[in-house]
Parts: structure tokens; sequence; C-alpha cells
């Protein structure tokens, strides 16, 4: 029935040109149905999250995963191979510990060291707290010795007005990866900087920090927005507490991975490659599930339901799984540079979903407008699947590396209200991503690869 | 600040016309600020869910409910009376029970009673089953005399590929509500009923369901999709397996309870009114959080950020915490009946939430096509906020009751991908619903209410 449909379909497309675009809609509709009635996304994410769990490259876990894609994309008959790169090691160690410590008092609060940050003493840094919502604030207590010796509290709350979260994160982030070394700058202790999320909650969100050369390594940890607030609140009337916290990370040489790639060749073009991925590292609390457990998984999805619906590809399509994205983009580098070399193929567009496993709403484009534009005429398939939101937009962490060789990068969009309860926390865990919604997301994204690969960019 | 900023644009709206549109769009920018800034109805939403809970029409716990909306609405210095409604009384009693029996095993599983259903004798209902996913397997089985004595199993799987899952739930809720009154026609000592939900769980989900006066009245209940599914299974090896209940449900004579209304005036055509509402009552199971608290809080915060803010409000508001939506729908036809025998004013427009809390994608329209396409030229203002899928639609069971004047019914539309996970069974929670989605949903509401309030539907 299924050989007889896409018979009738071909037939239809060569024998009346003007009918593709009924053709194309057909398809997709195809697609969206398969993803709905017959999902295996779900409990391919329930393997990595439940039998492997979070896996921050260097890992053990990292490496089980890599396993886990490679023999999972070789059992869909995609041909899959390994490009090795060297990652970061960093290992967190014991649970930290912190309290906010008054004369009477000592209370306990949730953190968690930021990744990279250099250990406290095992005992711990214990010291007073320069409170700052902005750098500008930071430069105007350092400037004149009032944060020499302290710990720097930065406590600038994500902005609840933006519509897309990941604008009021861009805003915000900064403080987290930044905000040691500029601290530093002044002399201070340590760091503590207020979670990055839209939830009032009891979960510290962990994610990358930077230290550079020219000033001293301080240690850094995030603490959940409620303690955050507690810590606010209490030095209005007392501005003498302390902040008390212990952790003890580790670093290391590198360490070898992969990012691990399942290729399915074009019929026509195949030198002109289409790469669809997700990063197979993350951070190591959880699941991994939104970050990017889900994205891993609709990348991989997308691809099989064009395969087991026989839907033809003219280009070829490669799947990334992205080793690194967290803490270095080694992964996303290497995968750019290889690309760079193969001089017998071109990276025509690749499409990333590193933004969580929500209800799809559309993607956004970067890269060489006539591109784009180009690319914007296929949004009107995606409006019955209310994934019409369609513009320029950021890419993706792995796949912007191939900026530079004219590639268009698409960044997935889904529904960002409640990604960042998740993002880099113990809270991001299977449980907390629908099937529905996953599905969804596959097949968006299967749909922009059948057209990609049918027509191009050019 | 705020009094100065309202001036600003007052007066830029008085010398400048043609600025109304930007003045328009500062309203609802203000209004989205404030609802993600100063969010109460989750609040309110945790209040009615964790202090009251689930609350029947007719139970004690709906006449709580009901105080709750009095006060709070006066607690907003709305002007708030009541309508007086009688509603049904119906009480589930005791848990249910239910087994799938054969020769060697007896396996529970969940199920609950149809609302309004009546009760098994003590002993239960055991017989053989016959499963149908239509009406029309159904018949074909009862002219063959396969129906009688047995328990009729309607088995339809709510169709998984409409991307509104409310589609799917259209289809599938006949066989809630009429399959008891069919299967009856045929002899049928009882119906199961699979769930409506697109998960596949544990949780069974109640509902309304009707009964007509010329066949008899025979037990119905709902079963969860899981154990649907395995009871489907089950009989393909063991077509003699038995299916057995025990439900003891009452019906009482009406109890007399009430819509709540709260109204703020409008300052230039207060005859005309514009109708914002939710219902107040609930299946009694779970918390009735989405179903509908969401839809309440929101109304009352969509009208209370309006007035926090200052906005001008030409015309009237009046939001309804409508009665017995679930089974009845008397306080929808009370509401009706007392704006029709009221000639001095008009109901220009009613907004119902009644599909859930989640994130906003837009709003349903009903009635007069002239008005209809005026009210969709406010559709551009929602595209920042994410909220622009406008359309005809089906308005809400409690406003259509003013179809017959001239009412233009708009009806909320959340996305819909969970919404079915948690409808009508003990999953419906107050944790289910998130802050943010939530607070988009009442700032939607207020921005719509604002428009139709300055503009009217003429």
């Amino acid at each position: 029935m299924k050989k007889f449909f896409l018979t009738i379909l071909f037939c239809f497309r060569v024998l009346l040109p003007a009918a593709s675009q009924d053709m194309d809609s057909a398809y997709i509709k195809m697609i969206y149905n398969k993803a709905l009635r017959e999902q295996q996304s779900y409990g391919w994410l329930e393997e990595l999250c439940l039998n492997i769990g979070h896996r921050l490259s260097g890992s053990p876990q990292a490496e089980r995963a890599v396993k886990w894609a490679d023999s999972l994309m070789r059992s869909l008959k995609f041909n899959v191979t390994k490009q090795e790169c060297m990652v970061p090691f960093w290992s967190r160690g014991p649970k930290e510990q912190a309290w906010i410590v008054s004369r009477d008092n000592k209370i306990e609060v949730p953190i968690l060291a930021l990744g990279g940050s250099v250990a406290t003493p095992p005992e711990g840094i214990k010291a007073k707290i320069a409170e700052v919502k902005s750098f500008d604030e930071l430069d105007a207590l350092g400037k004149t010795g009032q944060v020499r010796g302290k710990i720097v509290f930065f406590n600038k709350v994500m902005d609840p007005t933006y519509i897309n979260t990941f604008e009021a994160y861009g805003e915000a982030v900064r403080y987290r990866w930044a905000g040691a070394m500029r601290a530093a700058q002044y002399g201070a202790a340590g760091v503590v900087v207020r979670s990055m999320t839209t939830a009032i909650d009891d979960f510290p969100h962990t994610g990358s920090m930077g230290y550079n050369d020219t000033v001293q390594k301080i240690p850094a940890c995030a603490i959940s927005t409620r303690a955050a607030e507690t810590l606010s609140k209490f030095r209005v009337g007392n501005p003498d507490i302390e902040f008390h916290f212990v952790m003890q990370p580790k670093s290391g040489p590198d360490v070898k991975s992969f990012n691990v790639v399942g290729e399915v060749k074009g019929s026509e073009k195949p030198d002109e490659v289409i790469v669809v991925g997700g990063h197979l590292d993350s951070w190591d609390v959880g699941h991994g599930a939104h970050d990017n457990g889900a994205g891993c998984v609709q990348a991989m999805e997308a691809v099989h339901l064009l395969k087991l619906l026989g839907i033809p590809l003219k280009r070829t399509i490669r799947v990334v799984m992205f080793m690194n994205e967290e803490n270095g983009g080694r992964g996303g580098a290497r995968h750019a540079e290889l690309a760079k070399n193969n001089k017998k193929e071109k990276v025509i567009a690749a499409i990333e979903s590193d933004a969580g496993g929500h209800a799809p709403r559309g993607f956004g484009f970067k890269g060489d407008p006539v591109k784009t534009e180009k690319a914007m005429r296929y949004k009107k398939y995606f409006t019955p699947y209310l994934a019409d939101l369609w513009g320029p937009g950021y890419g993706g962490a792995d796949i912007n590396h191939l900026e530079d060789q004219g590639t268009l990068l698409i960044g997935f969009r889904p529904d960002s209200q409640r990604y960042f309860d998740y993002h880099h926390s113990t809270n991001d865990t299977f449980d907390k991503v629908h099937p529905r919604e996953l599905a969804l997301g596959s097949a968006s994204i299967a749909a922009l690869i059948y057209l990609l690969s049918e027509y191009g960019v050019e």
C-alpha cells in the first residue's frame, strides 16, 4: 500500500511538474503521521537517559553513549563512522556544600560547581559577600576596593518578559561564563552565580565558565534561584553575613572521544551534504534529557522516518551526534575541520536540535540571506503543524563551526517556556520530555531535511 | 511612573489618531510584561487546587469554590454577584473495581465510572466482552445477537495524527457519551469505554455520558488506555475472557448552586458587555487544574491586569465563573438566559478559556463572519507573543449558550499536545500547570479583552 502510494505520487510529479507542491505536502503529511503513530525516539531517549544517564564528555558514560549511538545507527542501516577528537577532562568530585552564615544562623543552600571551575581548599572558602546584578556594578565595587577577599554574588535575574526564554538566557549567561575572571581582577576569593533559569526553585543549574591567564583562577558555583533570593533578602538586614562553600572538582589531561556519524547517501547529488544533529554529551547531572538527548534522538528519528517511508533523498544526509558541546565544542570544531578538508563534498545545510524536546514552533536560519530566503519559501508547509515560526536565528553551537564554509545553519525552535526549568540541572530528566512533543519535533526536522534534499539551497 | 506613561500614551492617541496602533501595541506589551513579572494566577490556582481540590457541581467542594471565587473577586474590587442555578447531583461512591477474568487469571485494571452512570449490582457485573471500535461495528454485532448479555468494550483509539488533539477527542468522545444508550439497544449488560487520551498510561479518564428513556440504563465506565490495550490483546487468544466491574455511584435530586460573576463597568459603553470566563466545577478526581481551574484564574487575572495597569475600558467586562459545565451545562444556560432577559445590555463578545493552561497559540472564533473578520484584524498584535493562531473555532461549552444572541464567541487556544494526558483524570493536578504558560494565557486574554473593549465588534 505504501509502495503503491509512492508510485502514484511519483507518476503524478513526473507528468505534472506543477503538482510538486501537492506532492511535497503529501510527503510531509506522511512524515508527521508516521512519527505520531510509530514514534521510536521516545524509547531511544529512555535508553539513553535511564541506562546511561548523564554523560559529560570525557566521562565513562560519554564513552558508553558513543557506543550506544554507534550501535543504534547501525541498526537503522545508516553508514556509521566516528570522528575522533580530544576533549577536556573535568570531574565534579564529591557533592558540593554551601551555607549562608550569620552570627546566629547557618542555612545550607543548594549549589553546583560551574563546569571547569577550580576547587576550593578542602575546608572551603568562607567570606563576606559582594552582591551585584551586572558587570558595571562589579566594576563600581571593585574600583573602590569592596570586592577584595569577598565572594562575588552575581544575582542577575533572567528577564521573565522575553517570550523566547533563550533571549533572557543570552543576557544572563555572561555572568556564569565570565563572572569568575571578572571578579578575580578585583581580588575576589570566589564567585556564586544565580542559576540561569526562569523558575524559582531549589535546583542549581551548572554550565560552562571560562578563566583567562592574566588573573587568578577562583572557584565558581551556581546557586538555586530560591536560595539566591534568600541570600539577597538576608543581606538587607545583615550586610555582614558570609557565604561558605566547599567543592572539590578536578581537571585532568584531555581524553580521546568521538562524534558519531551516520550517513545516508544521496541518489542524485551525493556530494551535497545536509547535516542534522544534536550533541551526545551532557552536563554531569540529571539525565541530559532535554539537553540534549532529545535533539540526538530527533536527528536520528528524522532520517529514519525518511528511510522507513521510502521518501527519495537526492542529497546525502549526515546525522551527527556531536561530542563536547557543553564544555569545549571540540566535536563541532572537529566535524567542521573534516568537512572543510574533504574537497569532494560540501555541507550545504546543517540543522541542529539543541533547544529541548518541547512542541515545535519553527526554525531559525543563519547564513547567506539568499539561501535563507529560498529556504523560507518552505515555511508554508509547516503551518498545518504549528511549526511555522521561521526567521533569522542562531543556528546551533555545534553546526556554527561550519559558518565559514557557506553552510546554511538552521536551528530547530521548540517552545521555550519550560526549557530553562531543566537545562543543566538534576531536573533535566527523562520524565520531563513529552512523547508527542518529541515526535512532532522529529517530524518537523524530517520534513525540512526532505525539502532541502529535494531542492537544495541555491 | 505608570500614570505618567499612560498619560503620555493617551495624549499621543488624542493628538495623533494614526498612532492608535502603536498605542495598542504598547498597552499589549505592558499587559504581557506585567503578567510575566507579577503573575497572581498561579497562586490562585494553587489555592483552588490544594485547599479545595476537585469540585463536581452539586458537591460541598463546588460550594466552597463558589465562596472562594466570590471572595477573591471581591478582593480584586470587581462588582460581584451570583447567578443561581439548579445542578444535577451525582456521587461516585466507593472506589470502583474491575478485573479481566480468564480461566487461569484475574487481572485488576483501573477504571472510573462515567459521570452520570447508574451503579452495578453490589457484586458487580461479570460478562463476556463484545469489543468494537465504532458504532457500525456495534450495529453489526448487535443485529446478529452478539451483544446481548455482554459488556460492550468501545476501544476507539484517539487518532494521534491530529496536530490539534481536540479534533481527535471530538471523534472519539461520542463513544463515551452515547456508548451506553447505543449498546443497551442490543441488550448489553454494561459498557467499558477506552479513556479519551492520547497517552498510553494507567489513568482512567471519566466524563459525561447520556441515557435516553427508550432503553435500559446500563452502567458505563472508562478504562485506562494501557488496560484497554491489555484487554484487547488478551481477547485475541482468549475470546471467552470476561470483564467484571463493580461501581456504586448515586444520583439524587438537583442541588442549588451558582455562577459567580465579577463585573467592571465600561466608561463609555457600559451596556455593551464582554464576557470572559472559565468553569468553576470540575470532575470529581484530581484537582481540576487544567480543566478548568486554569481557565478560571486566567479569566480573573486578565481583568485584574487591565485594572492594575489602569488601561481604560470603554465597555463592561464581566468575568463569569460558570457552574456545571462538566455534567449538565446548567450554569452556561442560566447565564445566557439572564443575559437575554436583560434588555438594557448586550453581550457583544464572550471569551472562554477551557482548553487547559498550556502556552497560548491563539483564539478560535464562532459567530457572525463579519464580526469574526473584524476581530481577526487584531491577530497581528499577537504575533510577538506566539499567539497568532487565529481562525474559525468552537467558542466554549459555557459561552456557546449565547449563540442565538449574536454574541461573538471566542475560545482561547493553548497548545494541545499534553492536555488529554490530564483531562478528567486523577492526573489533572496543580503541578501539571506551568506558571509561565499560565501567565502568558492570562496576558493573551487580557490583550484581546482590551481590543474588544476599545473597538467593539461591529
